[in-house]
C-alpha cells in the first residue's frame, strides 16, 4: 500500500534496509566479551511469535470493512507482529523471545481524515481501545494501550495517508497527512524547492503523525526547531469529531490550542494532518567539528552560542565518554577518560549564511576554549547520523543491553541533573561482572536551556528487561529529583507516565483527563498511554 | 501600594501621564471638523459616576479581610469606579458619560499567590464572579466578567504581586510576579544587565499578569519574541488548587499546558507569577525608515526579511494612508493616497550585530525596492511609540471616534484580509456626512505570516458606542471570512467572543469549557470573558 521503506515489512525487531546492518568491527567482540556480554540466544522467528488470540467480533471488523474496504482490514498474524509495540530495546528484547503479547488484535489502514473518524466512532461504540500508528518508532511505550476493560485493541495504520496536499511558497507553509514519512516528505516538497528539515535519528521511519504526536525535535532543532515549533495548523479525528486549527501562525486567539493537541500521544485522537512551515533547499550544508578539553567548557560554549547566535542548524557536544567511543577505535572503548569532547556545528543555508555563520562560530568557540577538530569529524557524524538503531541491532546479537533516554532542563540545572542520571544508571548496572558505559550529550539548544541524551551500553543479565527497567526508573528517579523533564523528544508514552504526573501535578492530569473526556468520552484512544487507564467497562 | 504611574489613580478614563496629554496641532480641528466631527459634550467627572450598589454580603467581605487585612480590600467609589473596565474606546465612551455599570462591587488586593488561591476558593464558596486585574488595559473587555447568576464581582488587583522573584543570569530566565508593570520589569532586570525586551504600545501600565492572560506581542516581537513564546514557566493560581509548570525551555512531556494557560484570559484562574526568557541590554538600539512605492511592495520585503533574516527587533510598515497620516502634516490627513509606505526596522544588539544586520537589511531591502526614508523617521517612530493612547483622549474631546482592532493570516492571505476589513468599516461607517479613515499598518512577522493592526478614525454620532460596536462587528466579519485570526495580540475578552467560537469550532469551545470546569468547578473566574457564560444559579 505504500512504497517508502517500512520496517513492518520487514523482520519487526530489526531496524530499516537489511543491505545497512551493521557488522562489528573486528575486536569489538572482544571489548563486549571484557564488558561481560555473552552472545545471545538466538532470536524466535517473527512467524513463531506468540500473540494473544483475536477477540474482536465479527460485526466490528464487518463494520470497518464497510469503512475502509476488506483489503485494508488485516488480522494476519504477520501484520499483528509487525504492530506489536514500537522500538525501545525492551519491546526488541520481548520481540526477540517471541512475545508479542502487545499485539493488536486487528489493523486498519483508512485512506482519509472522514475514515479515520468513522473508524474512531466505530471504537467507541464497540469498547474497542485505538492506538494511531505512522512511522511505528515510539521508544517509550506509545503504541502500547492498555486492553483491560476493552473488547479488544485496533491498530490505525496511517501510511495510506500519504499525500503533500498543500504548499504555499508565499507563506512558505505545507500541509502534510500524518502517514507520510521523513524521506517521502523531502522529496515531495524538494519538488517545490522546499525542505522541512527535520531530521531525527528515526528519521528513514518515523512520520509526521508520530512527530506531532509526540513533539519530536530533530537533529537540525537548533536551525529549523522542534516540531512542534514548526506546526501552524493541525486537523484532529477524535471519537466527538473533527478539530481544525490554525488561523494564523501565531494569535491571541485564547489559549494555543495546537500546543495542546501536539504531544497528546493518541490519547485525545488522531492527528490526520499538520501545516507546516518549510524552508528554501539550503545552497550549502556542512558539518564542522570542535574539540573542547572537558564537557563543562563546551557546554558553556554552546550555552554561548545557542544565547548569543549565530542560530546555525545543528548544535551537538559530545561528553568524554560517548567523544571516546565515537572516535576511537572499539578497545579503547573502555578507556573513556580525558579525552576531550567533541561538538558538532551544522550549517545550513545559502553560501553566504554558511560563510558568515562559520566565521562567527570560530570567534566564539575560539574565545570559549574551542580548537578545529578533524576535519572529518563533521563529515563523519553525518555519515552516521541516521547509523545508532542499525548499531543497536548488532550489540543485541551479541548479548548487550543498549537502550537511550533524554532530558532536558535549564542551562544551569545542567550538571546536576547529568550527574544524577549518569550516577543512578551506573549504580543500578554495574555488578555481577557487568560494567555499564553510560554516555551523554547535548543534543537540542535553546537560549535557556538544553537536552541531555544518554546512551546505556551494558552486557545483559539473565533477565534484561526487569534489568533495563530497573535501570529506567533509576534514572526517572535522578531527572525528576534534579529538577529536569522527564522527555525531550521521546514522549511519555506508559514508562514516564508516573513521573510525568509527578511533573505536571494532580491539577495538571486532571486537565488532561477532562480534555481527554470531551474528545473521547470512551476513554478508547490509546488507553493507558499519556493518561492513567481508568476503569473501563467493556459493554460488549 | 505601588510607586509606578497608575491610571487608576487618576482620571479613570485618560491614558497616563497628565504632563504628557497631547494637545492637538493647530489646523487639526479643522479637518477633524471636514472629517463631520463636533466637540464632544463635557465628561462626566468620575466622582458622579453611576456605579450599581455594592452588594456582596459582609460575611464575604470580613473572609476577605481575614486573608489580605482591612486596609487591602476596598469598595469606595473612586476605586471601584477605577477598575470598572478596561481601556477600548467603547469602555472610555461609557465612563466619559458617567456610565459605570462594569465597576465591580469590591476589590481586593492580594500580596501573595497563597493569598490569591484562598481569594479564588472564597469565590467560588459564594458564587461571587472574581476578574484578575494587573495593568487594566484590555481592550476587548476582558475585565467585564458577567453578573448573571452570581452574588456580585470582585476584582483582583495584583499590583502587591511586582516582585521579580529569580534572575538565573546563567539560564538566561527570571521569575517576575503578575502586578509588575512594563518599566518595573526593566528597571528591575537592568540592575542585572538585563532587558525583557516586551514593549508593547500600553507598556506604561500593562502588565506581566495581563501579558500572560492575553498573548501579548511586544513592537519588538520580531526580534525578542512575543510574550507567550518568551515564558518557560508559570503558576497558576485556581479555585481547585495551583498549577505550576516549567521544568525546561521545551520538552516532550506532553502536551504544552504552558500554552493552554497563556491566553486563557483569567477564565481558568489568575496566573501569580511567570518565569521569562532574558535578554543581555542591547548596546545599540537604532530605528531605521524604509520607504517603499506601495503597500504591497513593502509587504514583499517584510516578507523576505521575515524569511530570510537577518532577525532584527522591530519591523512594521504603514500603508499608504497611515503613512500619509504619520509623516504629513494634519491638513494631509484626508489625502491618503500615492504618497507610498513608511516602513520603520529596529535593531538591537551589540555593535557589531546591529552594523551588520543594518547592513543585510539594506541590502535586501534595496532589492526588494526600498529606498531609505528620512533619517528622522526612525527617531520619530521611537519617541512616539506610545503616544497613542494620548492622542485618543485628545480626539476623543474633539468628538471623533478613534479605535484600534487587529488580526493575523499567513502571507498569502494579508492582501484579502486587508482589503476585508478596509472595506467593512469604511462602508459601515461613512454617511451622514461622516467620513472614516481606516488605516493599516503590518506590526509582527513571521516566516509565515504577519498581523495587520487597523487604525480608524470617524466623527462621532449621536450614539458613538453603538456606531463603533456596528463597525467592529462589520470588521470581524470581515476577518473571519477572509481567513484571519480574530485577534493578533489584544486577546478575546468579551468582543471576539462570538467569532472565536467560530474560529476553533465546536469542538475546541467543549475543550476549553471542560479545562474551565477542572480548574473552576464554580465558573466563578471571570465568567463570560474567553468562554461564553453558562447560566449560574447564585447559591446566596
Amino acid at each position: 500500500m505504500t512504497q517508502s521503506p517500512d520496517p513492518t515489512d520487514s523482520v519487526p525487531y530489526r531496524w530499516g534496509d537489511p543491505a545497512h546492518a551493521v557488522q562489528l568491527k573486528p575486536g569489538m567482540r572482544d571489548t563486549l566479551r571484557q564488558l561481560g556480554a555473552d552472545t545471545a540466544a538466538a532470536s524466535v522467528e517473527p512467524e513463531q511469535a506468540t500473540v494473544p488470540d483475536s477477540r474482536l467480533p465479527d460485526d466490528f471488523r464487518r463494520r470497518l470493512v464497510a469503512i475502509v474496504g476488506e483489503r485494508h482490514v488485516d488480522d494476519s498474524h504477520q501484520s499483528r507482529v509487525a504492530h506489536a509495540g514500537g522500538w525501545s530495546t525492551t519491546d526488541l528484547l520481548r520481540l526477540r523471545s517471541g512475545d508479542a503479547h502487545a499485539a493488536p488484535d486487528l489493523v486498519a489502514y483508512p485512506a482519509s481524515h472522514d475514515e479515520v473518524v468513522q473508524i474512531l466512532q466505530e471504537c467507541m461504540r464497540a469498547k474497542v481501545a485505538v492506538v494511531p500508528y505512522s512511522g511505528g518508532t515510539s521508544v517509550v511505550g506509545g503504541l502500547e494501550p492498555s486492553r483491560d476493560g476493552f473488547a479488544g485493541i485496533l491498530t490505525i495504520d496511517l501510511r495510506r495517508l500519504d499525500a503533500v496536499t498543500d504548499v504555499d511558497p508565499v507563506s512558505r507553509t505545507a500541509t502534510l497527512q500524518a502517514g507520510l514519512r521523513g524521506p517521502q516528505v523531502e522529496k515531495e516538497l524538494q519538488q517545490h524547492g522546499f525542505t522541512l528539515g527535520h531530521f531525527p535519528q528515526s528519521y528513514e521511519f518515523a512520520s509526521v503523525g508520530g512527530y506531532a504526536a509526540a513533539r519530536s525535535a530533530g537533529q537540525a532543532s537548533a536551525g529549523y526547531g522542534r516540531f512542534d515549533e514548526m506546526v501552524v495548523g493541525l486537523v484532529l479525528a477524535t471519537p466527538n469529531g473533527t478539530l481544525q486549527l490554525g488561523t494564523a501562525p501565531m494569535s491571541a486567539t485564547g489559549p494555543d490550542l495546537r500546543q495542546l493537541i501536539l504531544g497528546s500521544e493518541g490519547a485525545f485522537g488522531v492527528v490526520t494532518s499538520v501545516a507546516v512551515v518549510i524552508r528554501p533547499i539550503p545552497q550549502r550544508r556542512e558539518y564542522d567539528g570542535w574539540a573542547f578539553d572537558d564537557f563543562d567548557t563546551g557546554t558553556r560554549a554552546l550555552r554561548a552560542l545557542a544565547q548569543e547566535g549565530p542560530h546555525v542548524a545543528v548544535v551537538r557536544l559530545s561528553d568524554e565518554a560517548e567523544t571516546a567511543v565515537n572516535l576511537s577505535n572499539p578497545s579503547k572503548m573502555l578507556e573513556g577518560g580525558p579525552g576531550g569532547c567533541l561538538a558538532i556545528v551544522g550549517f545550513e543555508g545559502t553560501h553566504d549564511d554558511v560563510s558568515r555563520q562559520r566565521d562567527q562560530v570560530e570567534e566564539l568557540f575560539t574565545h570559549h576554549g574551542g580548537r578545529p577538530a578533524d576535519p572529518e569529524a563533521g563529515p563523519s557524524w553525518e555519515r552516521g547520523r541516521f547509523a545508532a538503531p542499525y548499531l543497536r541491532d548488532a550489540l543485541l546479537d551479541e548479548g548487550m543491553l543498549v537502550e537511550t533516554l533524554e532530558t532536558a532542563g535549564f542551562w544551569s540545572k545542567l550538571p546536576q541533573i547529568r550527574a544524577a542520571v549518569t550516577g543512578a544508571l551506573t549504580q543500578e548496572l554495574n555488578g555481577d561482572g557487568r560494567h555499564a558505559l553510560v554516555l551523554c550529550h547535548i543534543s537540542h539548544v535553546y537560549e535557556t536551556g538544553a537536552s541531555l541524551y544518554f546512551t546505556v551500553a551494558c552486557a545483559q543479565s539473565d533477565d534484561p528487561v526487569g534489568q533495563w527497567n530497573a535501570a529506567k526508573e533509576a534514572a526517572n528517579k535522578a531527572i525528576r529529583s534534579a529538577g529536569g523533564a522527564i522527555s525531550h523528544h521521546h514522549g511519555i508514552g506508559t514508562v514516564h507516565r508516573s513521573i510525568y504526573h509527578a511533573e505536571i501535578g494532580e491539577l495538571g492530569m486532571e486537565t488532561l483527563r477532562a480534555v481527554k473526556a470531551v474528545m473521547d468520552p470512551a476513554g478508547v484512544c490509546n488507553p493507558g498511554v499519556l493518561i492513567a487507564p481508568e476503569a473501563a467497562d467493556a459493554t460488549l
